[in-house]
């Protein structure tokens, strides 16, 4: 029970705590659930603080947004403005990585109220004698208080020749400005909660990703890729425009009831196994599968990576195989059956028998914990700042909670994706707890009406402060329907799409090949390279290597694409035509975007440009910049017409500016 | 600084912390600004708690809404259920009249889920003798926390003779819910949060409520009135309908600077000054006006109107005369200015200088707030326990939320009507303080829109949580211009609709006879009874009585008006006419009202009779009962015409019921 609660009453304490807070200060935004959960922003980014504020009489108030770093004791203050209706306003830049905490502190200002009712008693011709003299007690009283700030004003006000000197000293816009900054703070009230932001790097908002088997980078049947082979393939990673390179797990496969191709329970001699079932006689979570290298191997990797501005992401699985080390080292860790074997995953009736889970709670309570928070340190210290962790929705959430700030203090620039596709309020849950990407349910958002409602959801509503999404066209355990029926046309769209609507984005491997070929009727890859090692041929006809190069270069060049929360939809009057736009804070860069989404027919569609976020009347003319055809052109008014045919140009994306 | 700050990280206490939350449990329903404020119901009322619920994995979950008396110590536990997408229901009753604390325990229901996933094993025919072996542990460690509950079936479990028979027993139906309810509650999770509802007695929330100043009680110009007039009147009152009689402050009227009629700046000799300008050498706010009475007297008149089921309403009003001794007692609670003379009120450049005010902080407090306790105490102890608060927006919030409680922790059954005009958020959050009930915008809203959208923010929206509207419909300082325009009809609408859209409501006494004679050009009463005794004929024709004495019959006949939150707005095809209803919980009781809001013409309109409220389809039959016109008729399906004409019957209340 905390110490807000309404019923923890009690005679003059309850008096004296109550009287304290005189000032009303609440609907503080941005706050999440009462302040149980940070918001999110990235360096550089301007927090915006809104609260409602008001109090008794009729009394002039003043406000400031407090705020400090969360290890730091310093408090820094912005000052905050009335809007309306007793709504107030207030701001600052969070320019570091790391997490600050913010509050809000009122007061009432009664220098500012004295000199507001001077001003109407004077307009009144009311006498004011005994009114300057009051005005000169709370300069007086500021003195006594902040003697370098007042001490020389109230010498001039002692020494003012007559009333009329005296008023004009007393009425000097600077003396209203500075008592209000430094003059003392009648009945103070501080919001009762101090609220966090976690301030992340850039790359937390806007990263373009790229996922591949290292084991499939040799891109031979018969030869089991190494971290070498991946070096080699960076360049085409980086021609493709992403910058960052995730790798499923790195570590041992177990061996004991390994499964085969196509998830077969009994595995091939050759067969590798599903790197997801982690753990061998040769180690862990933190050792490396002899066939991919060592960990020197590993650092070059992630070092030539970064020379071609490539991130290394790994992936953070917590199930083990039945071979993993820990169940031997620390049995208290998983679950027993009472015939003494170890009980495996299973979803009752499925059974997952290659794969077993620890427990977090009874003996494993804090001990599992910390050491796997020390997994995660240890490939820190080997160069990797992000993760993308393995269903943390099967993991208790206070641990992650617990998890991501014990490693974000000591290492602000490191970045977890949460992999949870489950209910909407656990995937919320799990962003709040400290995610700091998550995946969505975007793969299986396709109509207009889908995709508007969802946007619409992540974008302008409460998750947009603390959920940021990563839009993946495809995973490895999802190959969408319509990339299956939609052809070439559907993988440029569906691109397209989550390129432009989410601020990060990304592929596996293979989607550029517009590769799709399914388990028959379901969402599964045929011969999935989560069992197999994979050949493709990247040089395939059809390919949209190009097509994607140019919409990471279109997304690289124009900041308005590195927002999220600036996404808003434009009217086009078809149902299969999507329309909608991004401009910078600034709006100094603005991109439109028209989708096509049946990849099947072309579509027309009147559309209407929002000119007026570029500040310009229905008639005005635009020069625009078409980023997939590199070619320019003007429109004139905001009405136009437009056609989209997918086996020409499924979509468009045009950077716009004002015609001078 | 709160103990949730998410800021306040600290090493292995922060992990055992968080651990101890492995259940989520939010957005918990109702709960007001994080728990900072209660919510209210009546005695006798369900309160249901709704809340997100969920857990990582698979295993099934139960949860309680655990409460108690505020004052108590003792915890009892209602079931939840599931509803949809992890969020949960689970309701008590409050039977009686004082604070109760709620809040949430769940838990993984370990049992329940062993169970589900054996049916499902076995449906699948998989080989269960583990299974069952591990479901008997269960109960085993069920036994040894609870041997009293589960140690009979554990001596029947360990005698099974065979398997079938142990999977019979473990299947039981009646050891399910056993081991929901007194079994072990696997990672039990307590909601952070202790939420508090005031229980009122019904009154607060159901009451009729007639304003009149007792010194015109004698209603002869020439003589003030006494309480043994007041009492005289009490049949007239009953038989209006009325259930609560207001009275405007009733203590000593301060001389200096008195108020003369009309709000003259100069008194006459003979007249008795506003009662609100508190305080005179007779004494302050525990004295009586001597014109009026005695102490005795006036608890002659609070029995005898306890008699006709009235009970007496007080102004509670803190300012002071000029003339009131506490400014020479306690002069440390005023303002004083430069020159030595008390700071009366002003709203600059207007001035007030019959008023002083208090000021509640520096040498006043807490003097100042425990002798204002006092004086309520004072009149609860000559038997008033209701209060209507004169300009609570011009006093602390913390004043009214220290004191509310204060008062009702003591008399549960004392009621707190907030008379502030005032802007919306300040009006919201006097209501969070505590206050019983509220004045409301209702004289400033007219047309339909102003109307619906009004009555939809207060029995709709958050603030129907703790916000109880109280509908006067006018008081001595708001003769609203409709009235002053509008004639009988527009006094009978306007009684209608403050009568049967909100569950409390008043009329200002001349309001039966459609008095309505304004100062030019103002919404105040020409020779206002705040400065002067009144005469009135109570028997001039024209006037409304029986009428409102129907109405207060129809509330009083009617339990569906006596709710406020189920009021439901129904179409009527005419913007002139307003069509709602309500029910009851129980559907036992429904009552319809059209009112036709323009006083001078005649309206007509379709209606669509919500049929579907009482379980009937668009082509069935209901019994109406005409509550103001005493005749029967019936209603053949759902679409029906209406014509309202305000000379013959500008509204009308059906009482409504399936045909048999």
């Amino acid at each position: 029970m905390d110490s807000h609660s309404p019923s923890s009453r009690g005679g003059p304490d309850r008096l004296a705590r109550l009287a304290a807070e005189r000032v009303v200060i609440e609907d503080v935004w941005p706050e999440i659930d009462g302040g149980r959960h940070p918001v999110k922003r990235v360096v550089g980014d301007v927090l915006e603080v809104w609260a409602d504020i008001f109090c008794d009489g009729h009394e002039g108030l003043a406000a400031s947004v407090c705020y400090r770093e969360a290890r730091g004791r310093k408090w820094r203050e912005a000052p905050m403005e009335s809007v309306d209706n007793d709504r107030w306003r207030g701001s600052f830049t969070v320019d570091r990585n790391t997490r600050y905490v913010y509050t809000i502190e009122a007061w009432r200002d009664r220098f500012a109220t004295w000199r507001e009712d001077f001003l109407k008693k004077r307009e009144a011709g009311q006498d004011l004698v005994l009114e300057l003299v009051e005005g000169r007690e709370l300069v007086r009283d500021a003195a006594s208080r902040a003697p370098r700030a007042f001490g020389v004003m109230v010498e001039k006000l002692d020494s003012a020749a007559d009333n009329a000197q005296l008023e004009a000293l007393l009425l000097g816009a600077g003396l209203l400005e500075r008592m209000r900054h430094d003059g003392p703070r009648s009945n103070a009230t501080r919001y009762r909660h101090e609220l966090e932001v976690i301030v992340d790097r850039p790359r937390a908002r806007f990263s373009a990703w790229y996922e591949m088997f290292p084991r499939s980078a040799a891109n031979d049947a018969n030869r089991h890729g190494t971290f070498d082979d991946v070096i080699a393939r960076l360049p085409y990673v980086r021609e493709l425009g992403f910058d960052v390179l995730y790798l499923p797990p790195i570590h041992p496969i177990g061996a004991t009831h390994r499964k085969g191709r196509n998830n077969a329970l009994e595995a091939a001699p050759d067969d590798p196994g599903s790197p997801w079932a982690i753990g061998s006689a040769e180690g862990g979570h933190t050792a490396i599968h002899p066939q991919l290298g060592t960990p020197d191997d590993f650092r070059r990797l992630v070092a030539a990576a970064a020379e071609h501005g490539i991130e290394i992401a790994l992936d953070f699985a917590i199930q083990c195989s039945r071979d993993h080390p820990w169940i031997k080292e620390h049995p208290e860790w998983f679950d027993w059956r009472p015939d003494g074997t170890i009980k495996y995953a299973e979803n009752p009736p499925k059974k997952y028998e290659d794969i077993v889970n620890v427990h977090f709670y009874r003996d494993a309570l804090p001990s599992l914990w910390l050491a796997l928070r020390d997994v995660v340190r240890f490939w820190i210290d080997q160069g990797v700042r992000i993760f993308r962790v393995d269903n943390p929705h099967t993991k208790p959430v206070p641990f992650w909670e617990w998890l991501i700030p014990e490693i974000q203090d000591r290492d602000p620039g490191v970045i977890f994706l949460a992999e949870a596709f489950t209910r909407p309020k656990m995937m919320r849950k799990l962003a709040k707890a400290g995610f700091t990407q998550s995946y969505t349910y975007f793969t299986w958002r396709n109509t207009k009406a889908e995709l508007t409602e969802y946007l619409t959801e992540l974008t302008q509503d409460a998750p947009k402060e603390y959920m940021r999404p990563n839009f993946f066209v495809n995973t490895p355990d999802i190959n969408p329907p319509l990339l299956q029926t939609g052809g070439r046309a559907a993988f440029q769209t569906r691109a397209a799409l989550a390129a432009t609507l989410s601020s990060a984005w990304g592929i596996y491997s293979g989607f550029e090949l517009c590769e799709s070929a399914p388990i028959p009727g379901r969402e599964e890859y045929i011969d999935s390279e989560k069992y197999q090692l994979k050949v493709r041929d990247f040089d395939a006809p059809g390919n949209i290597r190009d097509f994607i190069a140019r919409l990471n270069r279109a997304r690289n060049e124009n900041p308005a694409l590195h927002g999220l929360t600036n996404l808003r939809f434009h009217p086009a009057h078809d149902d299969h035509i999507l329309f909608y736009g991004k401009t910078t804070a600034d709006g100094s860069n603005t991109v439109w975007i028209a989708v096509n989404l049946d990849p099947h027919h072309a579509h027309e569609a009147d559309i209407e440009l929002p000119l007026y976020t570029l500040g310009l009347d229905d008639h005005a003319s635009v020069e625009v910049e078409d980023l997939l055809e590199d070619h320019r052109f003007r429109w004139h008014t905001k009405w136009q017409r437009l056609r989209l045919d997918p086996a020409v140009n499924p979509c468009a994306i045009w950077r716009v500016r004002r015609s001078t």
